[in-house]
């Protein structure tokens, strides 16, 4: 049996791509985004009492990904990349059906001519995500801190060291719009979001990662990463 | 945008109308259900790992109450039926993507004549459910036992106490087959499952409920509830 599901919303967030995007939302802490509601459910009527509410679970499509169709076992990057489990034991995008789901922090509700915003702490979603659920977070029913994690028990470790080159660092202090970029970029590549296959070997490459509207370019010597370069798009 | 998704699996549960259901997972503890898989869903590998996590979120369709469609504002029961919140504020099944979300713990995997089936714990589901999917639950990524939960921020209270007519307990006697139901049939009823407008006030209306196979009778008298008698059906 098939159900047809329409778009609530669409995520605006300074992630361009899904390369670097961190793997679960609170890895990276200092980045923000904004849920803009769509007619019809931009009604200030649908909100109300949800800024009682510190934390909401966004329900989402994969929209990038969904076109790639699903696979019945996958390889997880939290283990090396090398070893496949099952699909519904990741959180990986190729499933059956292209449902995300994130716990997002909720920073305040925003009407403006007609329209309505939520605005959000730090998420792990690409900007234009189609957002297909909005539920609150319920402490007492959703918070089981001694649930059994499975390969991943914890946060990801191993966190690289992030440094700007000189040239990096002028493009930083040029965009005094953006305060927290510094922290953001740092959170961001810390992670080492390069393939799980070029881990733990040398790597000369340069990359390149869309953030907001830049282009950031890194290079990883691993427990360092160098940002070479921040240019604008 | 409107995106299509397919039914990856169907709930069996203990449930079989919505009215009684309790209104999170956790709250009735004693019931377990079981998750079909359905072709081409149905292999083993697609569930391989799943059995090192202790919780799965399964995201499923509300279908008896889809047909209704949605509302901006409904009254939750827990702020006594008479106060108005947005739909995104709630779980209420009346919203624009009739996709609800539940925590519940996974006992174990069964494989059997090329099925696959999913021994849960405590479900809020009605039997019958189409389920669209099912992830692990990252505790470090989904427990936030601080988050904040406005207008329901701890479980519900104020439960009955259940006791069972004579004729009753003769039933219960009878069903050998269902160990924990005496427990069950406590739980479901302790929650006070009438609508809101009924309650803090006198009551002599027999009520009746399906649970497995039974229609379960009782009357409440605030704080108690009798179950009258428990028919086969």
């Amino acid at each position: 049996m098939k159900f047809e599901i329409d778009t609530l919303g669409v995520i605006h967030s300074p992630y361009k791509e899904k390369f670097a995007i961190p793997r679960q939302p609170g890895l990276v802490r200092s980045a923000t985004a904004r849920l803009e509601l769509l007619p019809p459910y931009n009604q200030a009527d649908a909100v109300r009492g949800l800024e009682q509410f510190s934390h909401l679970w966004l329900s989402f499509v994969f929209h990038q990904t969904m076109e790639q169709g699903w696979h019945p076992t996958v390889r997880p990057p939290r283990l090396g990349g090398n070893e496949r489990v099952g699909v519904f034991a990741t959180r990986s995008t190729f499933r059956p059906n292209p449902l995300g789901l994130s716990v997002v922090p909720l920073l305040g509700i925003t009407l403006e001519k007609g329209g309505v915003w939520l605005e959000l702490g730090a998420v792990d979603l690409l900007d234009g995500t189609p957002v297909v659920d909005i539920k609150p977070y319920l402490p007492y029913a959703d918070s089981l801190p001694h649930a059994r994690g499975g390969f991943a028990p914890e946060p990801p470790r191993d966190l690289l060291s992030v440094r700007f080159h000189p040239e990096a660092e002028a493009a930083l202090a040029r965009r005094r719009d953006l305060p927290a970029l510094r922290t953001f970029l740092s959170e961001v590549l810390a992670q080492d979001p390069r393939p799980a296959y070029k881990k733990g070997k040398p790597d000369d490459k340069e990359y390149g990662v869309r953030l907001y509207d830049m282009n950031v370019r890194f290079r990883i010597h691993e427990p360092e990463c160098e940002i070479t370069a921040i240019e604008s798009l």
